[in-house]
C-alpha cells in the first residue's frame, strides 16, 4: 500500500470507529491548518478557479454531517422527530434570507439544523407515508445525479441517462407483460396518471389536440372508484372535463370498485348523452391498499370500448412477487397504461414515478409539438433516444439513475425478496393485531396491501359495544393519540376518514428495513401512549 | 486538537494534495482493511443494522468518485464530453439490469463510467442550454436533500422544508412586487406555465372545476408570441382548449410579441364567437432571449378582461438585477401570474421552478380536491403551511432547500453580482462578435438576455453577398460545426431553425462561472474547428 493511500485508510477507520461523534468532528475538521469555515462561496469552485482544495474540505465536513443522520435514521435508540410547532421551529433556527453572504461555518450549521428538526423518513419506526425509507444505494444515486446535474430531453445532453431510462422502462413493460409500447418517468403519480388520461382521449379522438374538447360530439366522462387517488379527480378538472365528468363508482367494504356498479353508472351516462372513455382502475388504492378487480373492469371496458388505465402508483411494484402478484393483477395487460412509483414500494429516492402504454407511438404523437429549436432531426447521432417530444414538462429531472443504480445492486431477485419480506412483516403485524381484538379495530379485516387500518382502542371503551358513537369516540381518540406520537417522536403512523367513517391509522410498510420487532414496538408504544385515552 | 481530529485533518491535507488522483486513491482505499468492494448492499445500513462502518466506507469511496467529477469539470483542460454513439456508449458500459445483485465495486465503477460518458453541463465552456453550472453550494443542498428524502405535502413530514418554502416564495414576491399572493413550486417551467393557465380559468369562471370547458358559453382562446415556449401550446392540448385555442401572435424582428398583432387577433377571435382570456407575455424567450412588452399587453388585457400571465421561466431572475430590470420588467406587477425558474439563470440545481400569483387563494381553491384523508383540518398544530391541496402533484420533490442554501450562501446581493456578471459577459461576446462581421453574423444584433445567435461564416463564405441561398449554406454549416463540436469535446453550443431562418447558433451565458476569457476561447474553437467548412 503506498503511503497516501495508507494515510486514508488509517483515517477512515479512525471515523469508522466515531462515526457517532461525527458532528463533533466536523467541527473540528478544519482547526489547524486554514479554516475553511470563515471563507465564503466566493473562495470555492466554480467561482474560484484555484479553490479546489477548499472545495473538498466543504464537502468533508458537509459528508460527516450526512452521515450522522443517516446513522441516527438508522438507530431505533434515535427519535423519528424532535416536533415543534411552526412558530416554535421559525425561532428555534435561522431561516431568513440574508441581503449579505453567510460563512461556509453558517452553512454547515444551516444544514445540520435542518437535519436536526427533520422527521426522520427512513426510521424504521415511521409508518406514516406511502414513500418511507433511506435505501443507502439509491441515496449514493442520487448524490451522483446531483453532481452530474443534467436535464433529460435529449441523448446530446444526458447520454447515460437517457439510455438508462430505455433499458429500466423496457424492463418494466417486460414484467408488466407488455410485450411493445412506451414509457415515461414523471413527477409523481398523479401527473402520471394525467398522462394516461391525455393520451387516452388522444389515441380514441385524434382531432382533440388541434380542436379541444368542445368539438367532441359528446361531453367525455371518466370512471374511478370513490377510494381512488384524488388525482384522478384533479385530472378532470386540469384537462377540462370538469371534475363532475369524474363519476366515482362504488367501493365494496375491502375498498373495491363493484364491476356492476360501473356498468351501471356506464349505461346511465350513455343515457345522459355523454360519452364514457376511460375507467381507472386502482391497483393499490391510498387508504385501504385495495386492488379494483382488473379482469372484471376490462370486461365492460372492451363491451362499451372504453380505455383502461391501472393506477398502479402504490400497489404495482408487486408485479415484482411471483408470490403475491396473483390474484391483484391478473389480467393486467388488459390495460392500456399502467402508472408505477418505485418510490413507493421500492423504496426508491424521491422521485421515481413511472407510466407505462402497451402501444407504441401514442406518448409521442399525443405530446410532440413539433419543437424544433430543441429537437432537431438532423443531428449527427441516432435521435430515436430522444425523449424530450414525448413529455408536457420539457425540462426534466433525472429520476433514472438512482433506481438503476439500486436495481444494480438489489437485482431483480433482491427487489422480489424485499416487497416479499415487508408483505410478510404486514402479516406479522395482522397476526399480532387480531390476536388482540378488544384492543385493535380493523377496518379492513384481509389487507391486499401493507396498509393496515385500524382503531386502536383505549382500556376504558374495550368492553363498550361497536356502534356509530362509539366509532366516532375512536375517530377522536386516534387524533389525539396522534398529538402525543409527534411529542413523543418514537412512532408515526398518519390517520385519516373514509367516507362515513371517522378518522383511524393507517399504517404503511414501505421500508425494507422494518423487522419483527418494529411491530412489536408499534404495539407496546401504542399502549403506552394511548391507554388511558 | 484531539488526536482523533489531527488524524483526520493530516488525512484531510493529503487528500486535498491529491484531489487529482482521487479515483486512484478510491480504488486503493478499501485495501488492507476489509475491503467493502466485496460487499452487497444487504451488508450496509438499513439492511444491515450493524453496517454502519461499512456504509460509511462505501460512500466515502463515492466521494472521492464526485470530488473528481466535480474538479474536472471546472478544469479547462479537460474535455466537456467524450462523445459516443448509443451503440458505441452501450458496449463501452454495462447498463444491464441483472437478476442477481452487484458487488460494491461493481457499482463504485458504474458511477465511475455514468461520469466519464456524461457530459460536464457544469463546465465553463459548455453554452448550450439555459440550465448550466455546478454550484457547488446549490449541489451540497441537493445532498442534504437527498439525505433527507422527504415528500412535500405537509408540515408533519418536512417541516423545516415548508416553512423554507413560504419564506422563498414570499422573498421572491416582494421582488417581483407583488404585496401579497401565493406561490408554489412546480417540476419545471412548463407546468409552472400550466398553473398559471388553470388558475387563470378558474378564476374567471368558478364554475368551470366543477362542470368544465363545454358548459361555458363560448370557447376559451389564449394567446402568445409565435416565439413563446412551446410548453403553452402543449398546455392547450392538456387543458383541453385544443392547440388551435392558442393563438400565435407574430413577433417583431427582435423576437417579441406585436401589441397591435395582439389587439387584432383578440378582436378576430371575438368576431369568431370565442371567448379570448389568457395572454402569454415571454419574459426572456427560449431562442432569442426577447422580453414582450408587458405594459402594452397589460393595456390590452385590461381593456378586454383577458389574463396576463408572464413566462419568465428563463428572465425572470433578471428581476434580481436593478441594472438590467428596467425596462425589461416595467409593468411587470400588472401581470397576475408570472413563473421563474432559479435553476436557470441562477444557477440553482435541477429542478426549481416558481410560479407565483398577486392574489391570495386562487392557487388553493382551483387545486383543492379536499383529500381529506392527506390534509386533515384537525391537526394539534397550525395546518396554514401545508401546501399540499395546492398542487396538481400531490407528492413533490423537495425543490426548495437547495434554493434557500444557495441564497444564504450567496446572499440577496450576491445573487444579483452573479446576474450581472453574466450579461457583462454576454456584452463582451458581442462586443467581440461585432468586432468581427465577416466572421460572426448576427441574428438578434442588440439582445436582451445572455442569448446570442449567430452564424458562424467559415472562410469560404465570407465574401459571399447575404441571401435566402447563403443562409441556407450557413444553416447547413451550423449542424456539421456542431457535430465537429461534438466530437473534439471541447465546446457545446446549441443551434436550431427559427421560423423562416434555418439553423443557427444559440449560446448561453448561464453559469457565473464563464469568465471573459471562455469567450476567447469560444472564438479561437469556432475558428479552429470551423474555418474550413
Amino acid at each position: 500500500m503506498t503511503s497516501i493511500s495508507k494515510t486514508i485508510s488509517d483515517a477512515t477507520s479512525t471515523v469508522k470507529d466515531t462515526m457517532k461523534s461525527a458532528i463533533s468532528l466536523g467541527k473540528n475538521l478544519g482547526i489547524g491548518n486554514k479554516d475553511v469555515g470563515q471563507l465564503y462561496y466566493e473562495e470555492l469552485v466554480p467561482w474560484n478557479p484555484s479553490g479546489a482544495k477548499e472545495t473538498l474540505e466543504w464537502f468533508q465536513r458537509l459528508i460527516l454531517i450526512l452521515l450522522d443522520f443517516i446513522e441516527k435514521t438508522n438507530d431505533r435508540n434515535e427519535k423519528i422527530l424532535d416536533f415543534h410547532h411552526p412558530s416554535q421551529l421559525m425561532q428555534a433556527m435561522d431561516l431568513s434570507i440574508p441581503d449579505e453572504p453567510q460563512n461556509l461555518d453558517q452553512l454547515l450549521t444551516d444544514c445540520r439544523d435542518t437535519l436536526k428538526y427533520q422527521v426522520k423518513t427512513g426510521h424504521p419506526r415511521f409508518f406514516n407515508q406511502l414513500s418511507c425509507g433511506l435505501d443507502t444505494i439509491s441515496l449514493a444515486g442520487e448524490w451522483v445525479t446531483a453532481t452530474a446535474n443534467t436535464n433529460m430531453f435529449t441523448y446530446e445532453i444526458a447520454p447515460v441517462f437517457i439510455l438508462m431510462e430505455a433499458f429500466i422502462l423496457k424492463k418494466m413493460r417486460e414484467i408488466i407483460g407488455y410485450t411493445d409500447g412506451d414509457s415515461i418517468l414523471a413527477p409523481g403519480g398523479s401527473v402520471s396518471n394525467l398522462y394516461a388520461i391525455i393520451v387516452a382521449r388522444h389515441s380514441m379522438f385524434p382531432d382533440y389536440k388541434k380542436n379541444g374538447l368542445r368539438e367532441l360530439p359528446k361531453p367525455l366522462v371518466m370512471f374511478t372508484s370513490e377510494h381512488c387517488h384524488y388525482s384522478i379527480r384533479s385530472a378532470a378538472m386540469v384537462t377540462g372535463l370538469g371534475t363532475e365528468n369524474c363519476v366515482e363508482v362504488p367501493a365494496d367494504e375491502k375498498g373495491r370498485m363493484i364491476p356492476a356498479e360501473l356498468e351501471r353508472l356506464v349505461q346511465k351516462a350513455i343515457a345522459e348523452g355523454k360519452h364514457p372513455y376511460f375507467v381507472n382502475c386502482t391497483s393499490g388504492t391510498t387508504v385501504f391498499g385495495a386492488f379494483d378487480p382488473i379482469n372484471a373492469l376490462a370486461d365492460i371496458c372492451d363491451k362499451y370500448n372504453m380505455w383502461l388505465h391501472i393506477d398502479g402508483a402504490w400497489g404495482a411494484s408487486i408485479l415484482m412477487s411471483n408470490k403475491y402478484r396473483s390474484p391483484r393483477f391478473d389480467g393486467v395487460t388488459r390495460a392500456r397504461s399502467i402508472s408505477w412509483n418505485p418510490h413507493k414500494l421500492m423504496t426508491t429516492h424521491l422521485q421515481c414515478s413511472t407510466i407505462h402504454f402497451r402501444e407504441r407511438g401514442l406518448l409521442r404523437s399525443c405530446n410532440s409539438m413539433h419543437a424544433e429549436y430543441l429537437f432537431q432531426q438532423d443531428k449527427h447521432y441516432d435521435v430515436k433516444y430522444d425523449t424530450g417530444d414525448k413529455v408536457i414538462q420539457c425540462g426534466r429531472h433525472n429520476d433514472i439513475f438512482k433506481f438503476w443504480l439500486q436495481w444494480r445492486a438489489h437485482g431483480t431477485v433482491g427487489l422480489e425478496r424485499d416487497i416479499d419480506h415487508m408483505m410478510g412483516i404486514m402479516e406479522y403485524q395482522m397476526d399480532r393485531f387480531k390476536s388482540q381484538p378488544e384492543k385493535f379495530y380493523l377496518i379492513v379485516p384481509e389487507p391486499e396491501c401493507t396498509n393496515v387500518c385500524f382503531w386502536y382502542v383505549p382500556t376504558r371503551l374495550r368492553g363498550m359495544q361497536h356502534t356509530k358513537e362509539r366509532e366516532h369516540i375512536l375517530g377522536e381518540i386516534t387524533s389525539k393519540l396522534k398529538q402525543r406520537m409527534m411529542e413523543a417522536g418514537t412512532l408515526m403512523i398518519g390517520y385519516q376518514p373514509q367516507g362515513d367513517i371517522p378518522n383511524f391509522f393507517r399504517s404503511i410498510i414501505s421500508n425494507p428495513a422494518v423487522k419483527r420487532g418494529d411491530i412489536d414496538f408499534m404495539i407496546a408504544e401504542l399502549d403506552r401512549l394511548g391507554h388511558d385515552l
